[in-house]
């Protein structure tokens, strides 16, 4: 496992960050969901199950319905004030999906130029203050590569590839993930939308974030 | 992993298996949370992600505040009239419990003899129709072996550990899955009332349970 | 419009029938939702305002999840015992759906066979007793022709197309309004599980059935 | 239809033109109510449905209980900033309605004159900026025309027709779609109160905006 | 006043007799809403104020929405278990309404010869059993006497007047003290549906029931 | 009646006066409570059934809970700005209770000095603004005249006589119609707190108001 | 303390003995209401903290509203089936009560001759199978003596005493313990009723009831 | 009894001396909890039936969560404006508990330093305005003096001690009350988390608190 024992890490997206979690507090032994019901609140266990005496601290920071641009909006308060030893950022769906679902309004949507220079100024200005930086991909659970919502997905997953190439990121190919679980399953056995996941497919990301981070099983 | 693939598999208990299921229901990839939030949804996401190809149906049958002498009155429908071809029961924490916070009232527990000749009753009645059997003991999260509950849930794991042996079961102990995890965790951080674990105690049985069925991280 | 004045019309089917109705009572002018929000709601509208004076009653007794399976076991109730002068049916969805979100419980769905011989057998005993028939078929918003549950939901669309022309019924070819919808529209802005539609998908069903009907505009 | 396609269209007004919106967002697809439940919902659907290559943007600015004076305080934010192409403003019913219902408290009406000239000075202001206009008649669905409100009405509905020719406006005589559907219908089966229509009634009011529009139904 | 003192009077009616009653017990002094919030409630506090001394109980059995019909099926248990010395029914309104708002659904409605052996039914099984009758005309705020529903609930009216006559009874001309109001009011000021009044409405049905009855106010 | 037509009356006071009002509107026909539902309501429903030609307009403006202290703190809004042609008030009841059932905190308490300088020097700033004023007596319905609560009340009743002898205002003494009403009926038939009477209470009030103020019922 | 160690002793009444709890089940460490929030809680309270040694079981059949003959219907279950060692009864407010709150409804009240032959059967049929009885008086918080209600509840009490003299049972004396309060505290700050006294006044009763019992505060 | 007759006595603290109270105001007798439910009413309870002559006025300041850093930022309002004649603080439990159920956030603990110098601040500034000063040490109901948090708690009860000592306040030992309560009774009887007691461990805590103070029970 490639992060240190006492890290904070945290995390921040958009609704499959968030998961449900309750914003006004991080979770306790005693439930208050401050960790959501996702992938975030997946890794943690894991970390605290197979490594307690690490004593990783995982904070969750997605809010639901967010794109880039209201990343950066949030991003002093929710990432830099926190001082985080790692940052993991899971960003672009919505950017993506408000473009196909309310194409009337694009005023809703961020288009591939202004997410890759947001997404660059976000990771300019937090990189040298972060020891690791994990990128995920977003994704479509859409198997069929020819929608022209998935290719458009794909891109921004490409523009994720990227930065974390020149940004010395971990990355966490999230579309990967899904497609490697619809080789078995057809995506309404996943999400009856194809972007939430139920728990099966909140694992998945888990795994996918915790094998890129050299997580191992025992 | 001992279970075969496409076997149907059903898991009866107390509050630590039924973990807030919807029981109107089964789980469905949209949320009805038939599966619970517990260490019987950990398993089954575990076995989606892990092994989809192996089709495996798993049924939580948990209902809160059960003890034994209840188990046998729902055996018929929640159990056999199911067919499971795997059963994995994990009941006697009720048992133990009534007897310590509500002392005055003892028809409300379950006490050592009868206890075991119910389970023992369920078990005749039951293994020669499924493939498969698993028996978990009651856990009181409790690192103080001297105290009286400790001592007293000790006795009715070691009931079950005789069940398994004579009945061909796989035994999954949770005690020992949390003396372990207690030995770099307060039980405070745990289970506020040392019996009901948030997401981090279940993903510990999750990970009992599996690994004592031989499942693999890889 | 080829049906005359004074008809007693009823609509069954699943969700897309039901949308929302409120199964206490038929609407009223002030507002119970007897009709639902969705096509059956929209038709009656249609009738009500380019033909006040014919005096058509429109019954709606669609219910949410149901299959064909389901529609017999309330047949007697819901059909016979209502004496409609025309009958619609739409029924086909949840029969199909089933098979791939929720694959493990073969028990919820029904297979080609089942599907064909319980539709026949309802119309046998129904036809004789109507004055006219509508048969609608069932769809999936998704414009990926080889996508697998499109191509088994088109195998039912092709048992009721039979059906239609061995009943002498009306047939409402509603796969074919969502497929000529989404020439111009992501299945996205039509319905995020692309089964469910909007105001706009609903009224695309309305105008099929009523153009189907011989309904003219003016 | 008169209306360009691309064009974002504004509909302001009362409880008829609000329908029970949700103010806190536009519609979407899967059903954040935005468009209410009335006749700008209706004619959005038509639009999609009979044109969906045209891409109109439809906004809901109805707010239940206004009178002209409301909608003067609220003008800038709901309609100027908005920068809409076409304008539909239907207002008038409170004005008059507040005279009859609590004829004690006269300074919850708006009086002829007042109504004329708030109403002549928001189009004065706003005439020039938008491409197209259109004005709908208040109206009372009371077939008794020597009703004092609806002898009042009338008077409202006469400024309403005045001032659209004066400043270039497309009439909808919405008084006039509801004296047509009174002609076979009783007032009591159209709405309790006279006033606030069920579906029906919001249809017959989307149909005379869509052909006063010039609208076609092919 | 003619009802002697210690009399038990029930009144029977529907929405206007209910009033929003709790049917679960008779009014208190410290609340429950037995009495309801109409008429019935007026009368009894007018009879409490003026005649403490004589010991008047009041009794209210109106449910909303009813005709007599309805009345009928529940006649034995909500009128002659109950032993009244007077008796007092308002009943008429839903009888004609329906054929009015859901003209659609005529079996919803109690035509005029439907509701005059039905309602003489009731009065010859309890006239006997009663020290005092009083029959009260349905009515319908509607100052308009060539409505097409006024015109019909006067006939219902009539009815009632000629079964009071023929029955002994005191007649309560519900329809006069209203259409007494709107010589200085707008209907829209006592009802916005015209059917139901509030408290002013009210106390006009309470003043003309009593000095029917010989009340008075010192 | 003493009161000339068009006469816009405001009546203040605490819980007695306010009887469950919605503080944010005036009463309307349809049924917003802003008569609340107790003594002001009757006043206004009597004056409208028996005078409506004279077109009185009644505004309650009690709040419960207030004392005189209280009334001050608002008085600028509540009753200078409104401008009213007659003003009532009835004030005294907490500042009398308070004393007894939380004699601990005597700060909740108004003491009888302080009770007529302020009540004083609110009628000092408003007689000269209003055309008539109406003083009503606090009340204990406590037949007992030696409680020391009962003695208490009287005082204050005493001071609010004197204060409308000394500012030409008509006395409602309804400490006198509950006496009266005593005579018949034991308290607890009235209000079970001794305070807060029901139905027959508030029209008692309502009664002795009327008729203080001349009101003749025919 | 006259009751021996290991006794199970319940306490039947009505709203005095219920005081809130939840009639699901007894009273929990964790927190369900079983022994509401009234005297009965407080006796327990005090015998587990100065005896808890000795396990007394306490059992609350208190129902809100319930009169003698109310207990005489659930005798069978609520008394006689749990077999208590100590049964102690508390009836009779609400047999008084009904008389002057709803004089007009004397079913609702249960008179002296009923009270007493209904007290005694029930004492009859269980005396023999209980090893100690306590009887405690009704009361009326009310230090007028010569209030009728008061007068009538002291009938009753003086009832109770001949039958706890008659039946070897020990007598609580409730109405003293309120007189004794009452000479230092306005009933108001005891009960707005004048019955359902707060935490103060059911400590009072708790305090009456075990030094009755012999009970020693150390 | 130590505290003289006419005295204020405020207490503060965390969840224990909170008890559910309601925030808004002071408890009455009617009910609103603004004692709480815990030992704070039921030592004023006894204080007003022991005592009702003595005058005592109880006020609860304690709030659910808090630590001696949250008592110090809410001093002023909470203690110094109040002007109390004696003061009772508990304070610790939660500067103790969050070193142990959620160890990875340190923030939310307070150690022993800060909280023996907060402590101290508050009573230098404090003491010479009070007459007198109950200090009451933290608890944590759990029988094994080897527990590392029953350690810790019990170095903060000594700190307690010493404050005590110091400033000559009465110690008030709640650690004791409950270890006398554990010898008879599993701490599962008492507290499900071994912090939150319910009515029994409550009682506990006050008859402590009092027999500090020298009260006797007569």
């Amino acid at each position: 496992m490639q992060i240190p024992e006492n890290s904070k890490i945290v995390l921040i997206g958009d609704s499959i960050t968030d998961a449900g979690r309750d914003p006004s507090g991080e979770s306790t032994p005693w439930g208050a969901p401050g960790f959501g019901n996702g992938y975030v609140a997946l890794i943690n266990a894991c970390l605290q199950v197979w490594h307690p005496e690490r004593r990783y601290r995982v904070i969750n920071r997605g809010t639901s319905g967010h794109n880039v641009r209201d990343l950066a909006a949030r991003w002093q308060t929710d990432v830099l004030d926190l001082k985080p030893d790692w940052l993991s950022i899971a960003i672009g769906v919505n950017d993506v999906w408000r473009q196909f679902d309310i194409p009337l309004r694009p005023e809703n949507a961020v288009f591939p130029e202004e997410y890759e220079s947001t997404y660059r100024s976000l990771l300019e200005k937090t990189r040298p203050h972060v020891k690791g930086l994990v990128l995920a991909t977003p994704f479509f659970i859409e198997p069929n590569h020819s929608d022209p919502m998935r290719i458009r997905m794909d891109e921004y997953g490409a523009i994720v590839r990227k930065l974390a190439n020149q940004y010395d990121a971990v990355l966490v190919d999230m579309q990967a993930a899904f497609d490697r679980l619809c080789e078995h399953t057809h995506p309404m056995a996943i999400a009856w939308d194809r972007i939430h996941p139920g728990h099966v497919g909140h694992l998945a990301l888990a795994r996918a974030w915790l094998e890129a981070l050299g997580f191992t099983w025992r």
